[in-house]
């Protein structure tokens, strides 16, 4: 549990590659050698990591039938940009940085990645077609386009954050798609 | 220049933090001591990738008049879409990649993106803002908030892409924006 927490902090300050298992368990607290007793390698504590993160993403409201489903989309990107922008636009999220950093050298953390993506994009489907069938949002493109549209743009989003160092991406991103996508 | 080009490929295929000086010299086939001669450092190599490969891109299109500006929007993702496709949906975009990668590592690459990504804006904007002008493009939204919103898309879907190996999400991209934010 300590290695997965600080693996978790480690690997997105300084991105896969960008550090060993030394530093993960030094930073963890424990001795190099238990690493491998939990895990069979750095990889593998990745696509760990890749999970726990889903898991503890924001993603409850979208299906918290208590808010009309376009209030829950708007609370559900608000909540992220409000995390990223709480971190002071560093480290970003760790499933875009492992995307653009792993895509092609992990087939394990891809796999993981795809996964996850795809349930989050299942998440935002049904709100999207939620606010379809009130007529909230139009339905001439399938609420599963729009919602894969939304999750890409939104990860698009966050890196230009990253470099910009400022929040103009993200109420660029809350702007259009609240007023082109999400109508 | 056998050093910058070695450079693209090797920091496109390994990522800036999977590489070392070493790897990029015995590609570029020149002894590791002639890297110091021309750049002081391995981070002041990327900052000079990063304004050669945004060269390369393909943003000649979007400034090309023999066609209608929304014509001109769609030659130019396709064009980025077939490249990445090209090869096989791995690499990615430098520009993404080290955005993910290094923006809260170096302070110089980060300016260089940042830079170079509010050049692909601009470029994206006048063609946009001419379509807006022949009312191809509803005027609701100012161009510049299209074209920042459009890149940021675009490099999401294109992290997706390299997720998922597969063309659904530049395929998505394409539908999305021609139908919703480019309408």
């Amino acid at each position: 549990e300590q290695i997965v927490e600080a693996g978790m902090t480690v690997l997105l300050e300084k991105g896969f590659n960008g550090c060993g298992v030394q530093e993960i368990t030094d930073c963890a607290g424990v001795p190099k050698g238990s690493f491998y007793n939990h895990f069979e390698s750095k990889e593998a504590l990745g696509a760990e990591i890749v999970e726990r993160y889903a898991e503890r993403s924001v993603r409850g409201v979208l299906a918290d039938r208590s808010f009309p489903p376009i209030e829950r989309l708007r609370l559900h990107f608000e909540a992220l940009n409000e995390r990223y922008i709480g971190f002071g636009f560093r480290r970003g999220c760790l499933l875009g940085n492992f995307s653009a950093e792993l895509s092609d050298q992990s087939a394990l953390i891809r796999a993981r990645l795809a996964e996850v993506f795809a349930h989050w994009t299942k998440d935002l489907e049904a709100a999207i077609s939620e606010a379809q069938a009130q007529g909230a949002i139009g339905a001439s493109v399938p609420a599963a386009e729009l919602a894969a549209f939304l999750l890409n743009a939104y990860e698009g989003a966050l890196l230009r954050a990253r470099v910009e160092k400022n929040r103009d991406a993200f109420e660029n991103f809350m702007r259009v798609a609240f007023t082109k996508i999400l109508t």
